[in-house]
């Protein structure tokens, strides 16, 4: 077999994790990409970029968070942007895929976690079903992003011409539903020229939402369609999405409506728009159709909460996760009402799924605390919001900022960009330690009444 | 018996429960202590203070905050100084002997909470044990605090003079025993004046110190000395509480070494003494003997999660408490390491106590971040880190201050003092809803191998 003889021939794999293997593969491909972008061809003026500005450029595509040190429209060239959605789509999709993959590289079994991902569209954990599984992934994908891009067309195309509107619609489609949030309409304003753009606003939503819910759930909502069938997975994902948009909807919309900064001026029902898409955008798109540094500093503060939480496990988003955040409340819960047993959806939650979402939270916590002294120490004369704002935006790959990252010193890019790949790789490589863990407590399993319902953490 | 009778005549206290009581018994105490600072003798004009003025008051003193909207040596008369020392002692040395005392009151079993906590010190749950208990609470803390207000009379003696100096003596031992932060020394100073004074650095210190520990950890360190021999509640806390204030004195030494606004200017050997003094305060006496809003923004990010922390259960001490930071530390290191068991010194921590630990952080940051939003509400032109500084120094009752809460406005002040109020109250709430649940667990418990060790967790 073809696999098994990669295995054989290659004993750099087999002997490091999967963990390893992942990680050195993204820290590969940001490397790979930060060169090409150095070369002189890659900028608009052919001077080419300093390697720094170049590699955190790499960085925040691969990692899909779209923070930027330069303007992606008017610094790179054509070959710097096709380099930048080259990296988001591998950043993205290949995500999901490449972790599987490496999981059979490293010879490991396929473990619950990926099961459970994989169960939902087709049932297998033979060789075959992951080829299948990951043929899944990049179909699906570029149906979606094909479908995002033509509706968006219907606005660049007339407004770019037919060229660089094509290009235009591509490019932001794949970035949005890569919940990359790179954009190229210059001068580091995102969408904010399309605040009151019903198909932009409707088109770019809908890609970032369905790109953060994660393909177990959006092949539930294809092919399980009732919510009462779905995966516990899935319901979980869609009850904390749902109560996340529309908390964050009308905070947004209280909070931002007589600011004159961002939406005070605008009519109300580009008020609603904009409200709605502010409270998409942080969980963990990047895109901002008004100015992130004329927010409120509740609306801003809200804002680093949304990005500490981000999307959904197994999707293109970063953050702690929706589950991550569910589980907790729902141990909280339990606790209040002095149950022992953490029940949802007729399901229980065991202790190692419990261990496991603390651990995510405990973790990306140290991590933004960590990140969040050393760009204090970075950056002398920052305003305090501002960094910590950038640091919750970079751990959880959003790619909002409230104007700090073009500024940034050397070792501020650095740390930056390292918060980025960790927010980025950072969850997934505990779930590897868990997956670990997992084989040791599920022979330990204590008394539990209901069958046990798996949820992806992380 | 006489609390036989006690129970049978008083039907409102059978019919609430503990908690409810521990919380209506509380408020009572502020609101009576600030009935008192109402009076025109309680302030040195004898005008009388505002209400809102006397309840921050009241509920700083009794929450052992030391959080002031007045500078209490200027504002208030000898009365009212007076009144502020008793609530302080009602708050800190009351507070587990209350909780003690209201679940006899209540009909309730003593918990294995209470039940672990007197155990060290005296091994029984009968009432004449609780008697007892209370006793050796009330009498140590006594002879603590003598011997405190004695040391501090070297300086105080002959700097005020014998019945100042005695009263200033006294005022400070008992304040800083019970972490409530008050001062006499005006103009909202703190122990500033004292920055070089190494009498008032170590007795201060310690008092802090040995009040946050609680009297679990004290009576092993008085009756069983031996580390090993110790339970292992005493065990993490003293672990933890020595990592933490070594960690501080490194960090502030490094950060305020050079800050002309703090000790920048002051001789090495002041230097150590302030760095130390610095790290001690934040969990959570309230002291401070540099300028708070001149510390660099590492050093008060630093001090932020100190307060958080706060110090350990059964004492004085606020914040989610350092057991539930060795408990959950436990939990993600037990995770990365692939074991099911969380083990430390030889015990295993069991699910609940796991749960409980969750629990009170989740409840410590959603209580912060909301009384954050109220804030940014209430005070529009405030720094955002003044803000959450001012928040975490409430919930944690510190009394750390930037200088915010005497300009706050009225809705501050309300916000601010139900944060002190929830932050005292919250984890022991919470700790009741847990003592419920677990005779639940108790009855369900899995499969362990080594002995179950008891902590204390909010
Ligand atoms: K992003
Ligand atoms: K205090």
């Amino acid at each position: 077999m073809e696999l098994k003889r990669i295995r054989k021939n290659n004993r750099f794999l087999t002997q490091r994790s999967p963990a390893e293997i992942l990680i050195f593969g993204f820290a590969l491909v940001i490397f790979f990409g930060a060169i090409l972008l150095t070369l002189p061809i890659a900028t608009q003026t052919g001077e080419g970029s300093s390697f720094i500005n170049a590699l955190f450029t790499a960085t925040s595509a691969v990692c899909v968070t779209g923070l930027v040190v330069v303007d992606t429209g008017t610094y790179w060239s054509v070959f710097g942007k096709f380099v930048i959605i080259f990296l988001i789509q591998i950043g993205g999709l290949g995500f999901m895929s490449l972790t599987t993959m490496f999981f059979v590289l490293a010879g490991k079994r396929i473990t619950i976690k990926n099961r459970l991902l994989i169960s939902s569209s087709i049932n297998t954990d033979s060789i075959s079903g992951i080829v299948k599984f990951i043929k899944y992934i990049f179909f699906s994908s570029i149906i979606i992003e094909s479908i995002g891009a033509l509706l968006l067309a219907i606005v660049f195309i007339p407004e770019y011409g037919l060229l660089q509107g094509t290009a235009f619609s591509l490019f932001h489609a794949i970035s949005a539903f890569c919940n990359a949030g790179f954009d190229l309409f210059g001068n580091f304003s995102s969408l904010t020229q399309y605040v009151d753009n019903f198909i932009v606003n409707f088109v770019v939503c809908s890609l970032i939402i369905i790109g953060g819910l994660g393909f177990a759930v959006t092949s539930d909502l294809i092919y399980v369609r009732k919510f009462e069938k779905m995966s516990m997975h899935s319901k979980i994902v869609l009850s904390i999405t749902a109560v996340l948009l529309v908390v964050g909807f009308i905070f947004f919309f209280i909070f931002e409506f007589n600011n004159p900064k961002t939406m005070g001026n605008l009519p109300i029902h580009v008020k609603f728009m904009a409200s709605f898409f502010q409270s998409v955008t942080p969980r963990t798109a990047g895109y901002n159709t008004v100015d992130i540094a004329g927010l409120t500093l509740p609306s801003l503060f809200l804002t680093m909460l949304l990005m500490f939480i981000g999307g959904s496990p197994g999707s293109t988003a970063g953050g702690i996760k929706t589950t991550t955040l569910g589980l907790i409340v729902l141990t909280v819960a339990s606790v209040l009402n002095g149950k022992k047993d953490i029940v949802i959806f007729k399901r229980s939650i065991l202790g190692p799924a419990i261990r496991r979402a603390i651990s995510v939270v405990v973790i990306g916590s140290t991590i933004v605390i960590f990140m969040i002294f050393v760009l204090l120490c970075t950056e002398p004369n920052v305003p305090f919001q501002n960094i910590v704002f950038e640091v919750f935006s970079a751990f959880g790959t959003v790619g909002l900022s409230t104007g700090l990252t073009p500024h940034l010193s050397i070792g501020g890019k650095i740390a930056l960009s390292i918060t980025m790949f960790v927010g980025r790789l950072g969850p997934l490589t505990i779930a590897y330690a868990i997956a670990r863990s997992e084989k040791h407590s599920r022979e330990n399993i204590g008394n539990f009444k209901l069958p046990e319902g798996n949820v992806m953490i992380g």
